[in-house]
């Protein structure tokens, strides 16, 4: 890397929304407030209510050190992480444990706002703790998931993706909250092909010049040749191959049992699944603690810890902190990235790829 | 455990056959055959010929020190490893990393050879280096895998299966080598039910009081409450329930992107799972090198690394010894539970279950 010229580098601005009040999520971002490489990291913005805070700082045993603020007008930072207080839950009206559609209306209400500050330009990124789905869809019934519910706010139609990160390790999907029994028939040459192009566009925004993008097969032994099953010789393959052809730097299919083996070893970037439970086994098994969920496809990054609410253990101030830290610190270095290198035009292929659905990548 | 009373404990005898000669078998025999802890652990019949072994023994750069003989007549122990030559093969015939028919025919001997041992007596479990499937199918074209060859050998038609040990958890399958897109038709309550109770009897045979069985879900999240699939509420939760009526502590269903993390922390003996993916994406991130397959329902434990004869690196003396020794270990500890308490007769319900046939459990 070049040597930094600038007498002061400018932080990345990070929006930072308290996510599901019954959880665990404030005594995590009451937590990873007081850590020094957090204030290091980016100028934060945290969005939420202050009594919804101090009650997980209580629980944390943490003091809270914020810079208060009650709307958006001036979000100049001066040394502390920003909190917007929306003044908009009383932290008693929300049982412990219990999803609600008060704690629906807070999480999202939070969410919208660090997606449209982002959007306004005012932050590099938006990191969010986690949300409860029955207490979203309480409070908003239209809502799917975080994908549908970004591009609603941001009016966008393009295709977007669910991405898990490990260290410097991706997993995307081609398929993933549908019925077993429905996988099989959606790994057509063209779904594959788009979770492959999805993969690598994502990763070059996140500032990854060339990654190696692995794809699984979908058989046992990745099909040995067609003996159980053909899905790798007339799909996946020719998706692969055709990708290569495009430029993107994809290999496979490789046997599902064996390639997390390469791809722990440091020889791959990523590894596009074809369904839900091929992924999730070996990303929760290499590193439950520490895993981070990304939105890819939105003009800035958009990430969260890959565990949930946990309600078993919400109010007890054991939560880890390692996946919320590193969502953050993703967050931060791919806006970051994504600020001195904006995402080019799509090019015609990739157009063409948006007006396929497949499961998984979600279009938006 | 009580205290052993007796002055010189006999130890459990192990028919140890040489597999494919194309591959890092010999090399992994020989290394073995030289650690004290092995001879520790039981009286070893190597069954081969001594030209392969010698082989083997130069790539690994280790003595060969072995009681050589040329038939079964007189196998009683002396001290060293016996070793039946059975002069059937000189290495110069079997190119390296070639499956050859030639190298079928060695293992299946030797095989044959330590599993009549083992039925007549003789010996109190078998362990036999890695197989080629093509060279075993070109000298044996009826050969489908080792549970069907067994079965053949030793005349029984019971049901058996495959079982995948990775230190003191289990790994069992309802669906094997089947294409992915017919392993939701398979996943039915008698089938499901079959694998528990085999899991469990086989367990118990090694000597395991009441092993703790956790049976995956098939759909992502278990399917979520019949959001993505019905197979959790309609086959798999009833079949546990009852295997549970049965005296089985089976529980679940688990959703399979956790589950393994339970059982890493300790709290479970063994998994069903319900595909071969979905247990071995887990196993081999869990233990590649350790891995030991486990063949159950036969009359003595029969075990073999996990992994395959590895032409990769076949001849360069840098094969991992884990996992043989593991099986090594496992066979004779499991041989020797058996031999203190042989197998008690089938229970009614055990024995109407043996004319259900699924995929992985395989049907002898």
């Amino acid at each position: 890397m070049p040597p930094d010229t600038r007498s002061v580098k400018p932080l990345p601005t990070l929006a930072l929304a308290m996510g599901d009040p019954a959880g665990i999520g404030a005594e995590l971002i009451a937590k990873v407030l007081v850590l020094p490489e957090v204030l290091a990291a980016a100028d934060l913005v945290v969005i939420g209510d202050r009594r919804v805070l101090e009650a997980g700082a209580e629980i944390a045993g943490v003091p809270v050190d914020v810079d208060l603020r009650h709307d958006f007008s001036d979000l100049s930072p001066r040394g502390r992480p920003i909190f917007v207080d929306l003044g908009h839950l009383d932290p008693a009206t929300v049982k412990r444990a219990v999803a609600a559609r008060e704690g629906g209306a807070f999480a999202l209400a939070n969410f919208r706002a660090a997606l449209e500050l982002a959007a306004a330009g005012r932050a590099d990124a938006v990191v969010f703790a986690p949300f409860n789905k029955f207490a979203m869809r309480a409070a908003h019934p239209a809502y799917d998931d975080e994908i549908g519910y970004s591009a609603e706010v941001l009016g966008m139609a393009g295709p977007a993706s669910e991405f898990n990160i490990l260290g410097g390790l991706w997993n995307a999907r081609v398929t993933s909250h549908l019925p077993f029994a429905d996988v099989a028939s959606r790994i057509t040459r063209d779904a594959v092909l788009q979770a492959i192009r999805l993969t690598d566009r994502a990763m070059r925004d996140a500032g990854i010049a060339i990654p190696r993008i692995a794809v699984a097969g979908l058989n046992p032994h990745a099909g040995d040749g067609g003996n159980f099953g053909r899905e790798e010789i007339d799909a996946i393959g020719p998706a692969v191959e055709d990708a290569r052809r495009e430029g993107v730097n994809a290999l496979g299919p490789f046997p599902a049992d064996t390639v997390f083996l390469r791809a722990r070893n440091g020889a791959l970037d990523a590894v596009v699944t074809m369904y839900h439970d091929q992924g999730q086994i070996a990303m929760k098994l290499m590193g439950f603690e520490r895993g981070v969920t990304l939105l890819g496809g939105f003009p800035f990054p958009i990430s969260t810890p890959a565990h949930g609410t946990a309600y078993d253990i919400a109010g007890q101030g054991i939560a880890h902190t390692g996946a919320t830290l590193a969502a953050i610190f993703l967050a931060t270095k791919f806006g970051a990235a994504r600020r001195r290198a904006p995402r080019v035009p799509q090019t015609a292929a990739a157009r063409s790829a948006d007006n396929v659905n497949s499961g998984g990548v979600t279009p938006c």
